[in-house]
């Protein structure tokens, strides 16, 4: 069958913010499926702010996309061909087969198969996937939230910000979220059950949190750097941990604004940690375990925005970018 | 009998640049020595960058000097009247008794006699002292200088830097210092027996440390912050780790400048330690038995500069601020 496969590859590299003329949407056949291969109707891709990293060839831990080539991200969706024994036709995976509706994943390397009756699928792309396992990594290997201590959380409506911040809650911390606007506060405070929100976007952001954080922060989980990493260092309490995850206010920033205030991290003797979510596949297994009953039993909760085709994907992915986004941003990709 | 003490206390709280107007000279009765109570004369008096933090009334791990108080300062010197069993005259010992020529310790309290006959009296305060602790702590319990590693070293000829090298090479690892100066960088590699140094004054400077660390930075040890660190921290390995020791390049600085690519810290899944030497006296034991065999064995060694006489502690004390002293700064106060 000649199926058209529709793909949305980096046309040119942005440099400081991102366009919609910085990707191209290109119309291909369906390579063919070799032996030992299988083919995948996506359904759903996953748009991360990591995926502004990759559109650079500056050095980092990853190769970046190439010109032409398919922009790279997480998708869930449904073997439609198979020539592997592992994968048969119904089964749904998940992958990293990148912003097209159609993949070839060759010899069946990098699908997992989920089980979609006990969670969403789209779950597998959030808190029962690669944000959910960010989020566990830094709650429970890099930082310690025991009861008694406050922990602050960035970006905390987002998909990482809201699992770190509902582990945090399990364990028994005090936790704190910082958002954009009222609306996504509130829905930190009443719908994931943080202790407090604190507003960025107002003029009183850093009397607000301060009043907030009255004894102190202990952990900073920290997703976006920039002006809200500089006021949190602020109210650092000794011995303080910042588990350093992402700073997505500088990925779109040509000249960077990181940390001016070190001496708060010497004289309070904080450890920062950076880390990066694949790095530690042996973890993901234990972190997946916990992440699902926590989901299945209530305890995380989390929300998702849905843009419609593939044609959205590169305006949902700036609106990420600008936080725009409320949750976990996904494109649905069909059928 | 009537001896009359001078001290150098603090006149005013410098904003930036700390100035010798900023302290005063001041004669006084030497106190009497109540039950219990050690009186001492000092011998040498030891001048560090973090004396700069107390002249200021900022929010810090320690009490600020109050304005009219006697500078704080870790001290050597000989018990000449004592009501406490434990000591007796003629004891050398090491204390915190500041820039001053006498001082009464309470009770006898942060005394600690030394052997004089092992290691000469100021090492107690260097390499088998506060700094020497320091860079034990930093190379031994924060960072891992395993052969193959490469660990670059900051303030290389300074008290801290010097044993922390030194201890990097002890342990195996490739080590490559930065100092101010061509004289500063031929004494830590042909004395000090660094693999390497670099002049930061120099304008090649960023190329010159690349050049050295060719395999890129495993560990950097800072005692400076600043333009340094930023250069450091861009030949950065992944899963490097930044034992932050001190920021001396910053203390007269009105407007703090941290570290701008934290992006690299992120990427490389970078773990930055702040640490104060005087939070972990459990490890001090060990730390001084590692120090003091290595002294006596002369794997580690030292420099020392020796300013003569109390009244010329502030400039003295300016230079340390300015990187005019070359190894330990000391100020020898008699007798």
């Amino acid at each position: 069958m000649a199926v058209t496969n529709t793909a949305i590859t980096l046309a040119r590299r942005p440099r400081g913010r991102v366009r919609e003329s910085d990707f191209r949407i290109v119309e291909s056949p369906v390579p063919d499926v070799g032996a030992g291969d299988v083919l995948i109707r996506n359904h759903y891709l996953s748009l991360d702010p990591y995926m502004r990293g990759r559109m650079d060839d500056s050095p980092s831990y990853a190769q970046p996309v190439m010109i032409g080539e398919t922009m790279i991200g997480a998708t869930v969706g449904e073997v439609i061909d198979s020539n592997n024994d592992r994968f048969i036709p119904g089964d749904m995976v998940t992958g990293f087969l990148g912003w097209q509706l159609y993949a070839v994943a060759t010899r069946g390397r990098g699908l997992t198969k989920i089980d979609s009756r006990d969670l969403p699928m789209t779950a597998y792309l959030g808190a029962a996937g690669m944000p959910g396992v960010a989020a566990w990594i830094g709650m429970t290997r890099i930082a310690d939230p025991l009861p008694g201590k406050t922990v602050v959380i960035s970006a905390a409506s987002g998909a990482v910000g809201s699992a770190a911040g509902q582990i945090a809650k399990i364990k028994g911390a005090r936790t704190i979220g910082i958002a954009g606007g009222a609306e996504k506060c509130a829905y930190v405070v009443d719908e994931l059950g943080f202790d407090a929100c604190v507003d960025h976007r107002s003029e009183a952001f850093a009397s607000d949190l301060a009043a907030s954080a009255s004894h102190g922060v202990d952990i900073y989980f920290d997703n976006v750097g920039g002006k809200v990493l500089e006021t949190v260092v602020q109210l650092l309490n000794p011995f303080a941990c910042i588990p350093l995850r992402g700073l997505v206010s500088q990925y779109n920033e040509v000249r960077q604004h990181g940390l001016d205030n070190l001496q708060a991290i010497l004289s309070n003797r904080v450890r920062m940690q950076g880390f990066i979510v694949s790095d530690q596949l042996d973890l993901w297994p234990s972190a997946l375990a916990d992440l699902s009953s926590w989901l299945v039993a209530g305890k995380v909760k989390y929300k998702e925005t849905i843009a419609e085709g593939i044609e959205s994907a590169p305006s949902a992915f700036i609106g990420v970018l600008n936080g725009e986004n409320f949750g976990k941003q996904l494109v649905r990709l069909g059928p």
